[in-house]
């Protein structure tokens, strides 16, 4: 009786240790291998602004950031975290003297949207659980043919998306 | 019998000198004195995205231009001129060095909306009739407290846009 009490606890112990190392690993490989979004939500270019930026240097871009009925609520009530569903959109074109524009003002002063970048639409898409391993957003970022951006892109929005947790991850601020 | 048909055709002649005038008058009265757009459209921020652009010299803003469901339509469409009901705004915020941003990205690259400048609101309101004078554009704009531009803020907008009558007198052309 004592031999199979010992026997049972051992094969008990055993078997919490093949769970906790299975749960561990699982852990491990979700945090080195987050999950990108990679379908364009529908329907993005229909929704309300929530604000714009020019981003200098390697970028040299203009850039709108639109957001789905849930982002604006959250937005505009100063609502944080951002609630399940939320989608921010960030679409950006190249930043293009306007020669049109100039003429008419008679001086160089006005910058219009051109091109499409490679980075041309990014979109962050709230699911606690989905993209727990990104802080409960999914990044996503798609060129202007609809082709998802390269892994290599895509695992380097976190670590600066980071930096800002206490804004929950998102740095556009709303611009009234 | 001779003497009234003359006294009658003076009379007439006369009253016709008097109509022609005073609709000459009018009509002259109307160049000199356009009519501007005097109050908000309301729900502008609730409107779909036109573009978005940065002015530099004086103005040293960015800027978004929404549109109703006319302007959308219509951009949309490619379709000249601008349907009866067609308002677009423009909404421009001082152009400033966001200092957050940069502090993540370890350098100087990132600008965003700040404070309304007094050009905080302009709109452009589609009324062939109304607005007649000024190409069938009522013109407007709004300072942060809803406050309308002075009349000879205002009365600059038509010669500029005067020059762009091919393209239904509009600058911004859409970003898709």
């Amino acid at each position: 009786m004592k031999k199979i009490s010992f026997l049972l606890l051992a094969v008990a112990t055993v078997a919490a240790a093949v769970v906790f190392t299975a749960r561990a690993s699982r852990r491990t490989d979700q945090e080195i291998a987050p999950i990108f979004v990679t379908t364009i939500p529908p329907g993005y270019r229909e929704w309300r602004l929530i604000s714009v930026a020019h981003e200098e240097g390697n970028l040299n871009d203009i850039r709108a950031i639109l957001g789905n009925d849930e982002a604006i609520k959250a937005y505009r009530e100063a609502k944080l975290p951002f609630p399940e569903g939320t989608v921010i959109a960030r679409i950006a074109w190249r930043h293009v003297s306007s020669e049109e524009n100039n003429k008419v003002f008679g001086r160089d002063q006005s910058f219009v949207p051109g091109d499409a970048p490679p980075w041309y639409l990014q979109f962050m898409v709230k699911d606690a659980k989905k993209y727990a391993a990104t802080g409960g957003w999914g990044y996503a970022q798609f060129d202007k043919d609809g082709k998802p951006g390269p892994e290599s892109d895509m695992k380097k929005c976190f670590p600066c998306h980071q930096a800002i947790k206490d804004r929950d991850f998102v740095f556009t601020r709303y611009a009234p």
